[in-house]
């Protein structure tokens, strides 16, 4: 059921031992978000820790780790953050969720307590929470709300961005987070591999329709060859939109021989759900997906021809 | 001299057909400044024109544009918008200065009167002006001042974006401005040429002292192969020092036969301006330049010989 933030406040300040919970393939949101709640609930003398999500990445690992238990821990409450649906608990975490926080429209409801809100990050929602239990803010906490909220709006440059989320970010500024030196850290850093895999890609991408239908294709030999990881691959599926012109633009990567995933970005004129409901994908109109169990010329071959008639 | 924001205040409703100067090689912030303060001072009911700085580029031509003056205008005093000394004055504009208003710590008040702020952008000083004059805010001079804000912090991701940086943008945001659609136009787009012209950079670029010191070159016979332009070519000296493990980042471009422009940048460790110093440069201690007369293979020689030394 949906609670309102003093309910929510009222079953932390009961409850013990808390066991706070990312979902599955864990990003900055989620991670900032569930270590600051637990470093909050130590702050008021509770006992908390994270669960060890083992799809943490080793770029957001160190600020998930001193949060982690060292041997068994026998909690009694259970807290999702960022997560949406039951679906989305961890890999290897199968109990129910007693509290959901979160700022997902499309939150199942799942948990048995779920307090929901309209923000663009999950960092925002926990903000709230923290000064209403209330626990002062700290650096520290400052750092891994702003981690959450830069990380869940491209560093405020999504379309997700709005004036609460600048408001957010003042505040946590001004309680002392380091938002240059976190921003070169998470937004101004590349890889060398994933720069070489940029460059691989751009220099196969197949243009159409005057430019303004791009088809980008990355194959298991091209992460390969490079000895690209996941963590090289993230939002790699933006990379045909960013050109100037680009109206539908169009990923179809391998993840395993004959099984590609296929990611569609659109602009206003054109339906990206459309495009992939005729591969049984679906999603946003202008961001949609699906998945196509065949060898990587062909899925490309197929999805083009549905996106050369969605643009005739 | 030096003047209050009520003195200012006293000034622009005290006077009236006001020409609004931009800087030399203009940029969002003194271009969005400008029309801002040229949009409010007309609807206070004055007489206000752009001067038509011929250095305008496509990208922002239209945010100037309705805001130049047709034929002659008889102006009687002149305002100077994110304008640091007279030297940079815009090509053609001889006169003096009456009223600059700033953000740059380095301003040389060179003007009669100088309002003078310590903002990341000069939108933010405009956007208090704005407000004191008074004049009501509406979604035209809040997407403008979002154009300066937004632009001058590479959308509230460099090390001068503060908390004031992020309230402005949380009130823009407010009053009507468009912030994902500017953002997509603003920052999410590239053009194809600089994607390759990056590509071809990166490709070319060598490593030293185990991937820590990297040099790009960047040729004329590269542009011209490419068909790139100066706006393809925009802050194309942060490319070295974007990779991961890089803390000196050089970047040597040929402007013209016998004549290449260098830039350094490095992290807090290496000293920026002490390597272009050997070369009769300077700047900061962690971003720098210098000019040396020679031909590109041999500057980059020198200038990589002047770095291992700085990195010994």
């Amino acid at each position: 059921m949906r609670i309102e933030l003093q309910d929510c406040i009222k079953l932390l300040r009961e409850k013990d031992h808390f066991l706070i919970v990312t979902h599955a393939r864990p990003d900055g949101d989620t991670i900032g978000s569930a270590a600051a709640l637990c470093l909050a609930l130590r702050e008021i003398g509770k006992t908390a820790y994270l669960y060890n999500n083992p799809e943490f990445s080793d770029n957001y690992m160190e600020y998930a780790e001193e949060f982690l238990p060292r041997g068994d821990f026998d909690h009694r409450f259970t807290i999702g953050v960022d997560m949406a649906s039951r679906d989305l608990r961890p890999i290897g975490f199968l109990e129910e969720i007693d509290l959901c926080i979160d700022h997902h429209h499309s939150n199942s409801i799942f948990a048995r307590w779920t307090l929901l809100y309209d923000y663009s990050s999950c960092g925002e929602a926990i903000l709230e929470v923290i000064k209403a239990l209330p626990c002062d803010m700290n650096q520290k906490l400052a750092e891994l709300l702003y981690i959450a909220i830069s990380t869940d709006t491209g560093c405020f440059c999504y379309g997700n961005t709005d004036a609460n989320t600048h408001r957010a970010a003042a505040e946590l500024v001004d309680y002392g987070a380091r938002n240059g030196y976190l921003n070169k850290k998470l937004f101004r850093t590349v890889s060398l591999k994933r720069i070489q895999l940029e460059c691989m890609i751009y220099a196969k991408m197949d243009f159409y329709r005057d430019g303004s239908l791009a088809i980008a294709t990355i194959t298991l030999d091209m992460l390969e060859g490079l000895g690209a990881v996941e963590d090289d691959c993230e939002d790699i599926s933006s990379l045909p939109g960013r050109i100037a012109g680009v109206m539908v633009g169009i990923t179809v990567r391998e993840v395993a021989p004959d099984n590609c995933k296929v990611s569609v970005r659109t602009s206003e004129q054109y339906r990206a759900d459309k495009i992939c409901a005729q591969f049984g994908g679906g999603g946003h109109t202008m961001a949609a997906g699906c998945t196509l169990d065949c060898e990587v010329q062909k899925a490309r071959e197929l999805v083009l021809k549905a996106a050369l008639e969605e643009t005739g």
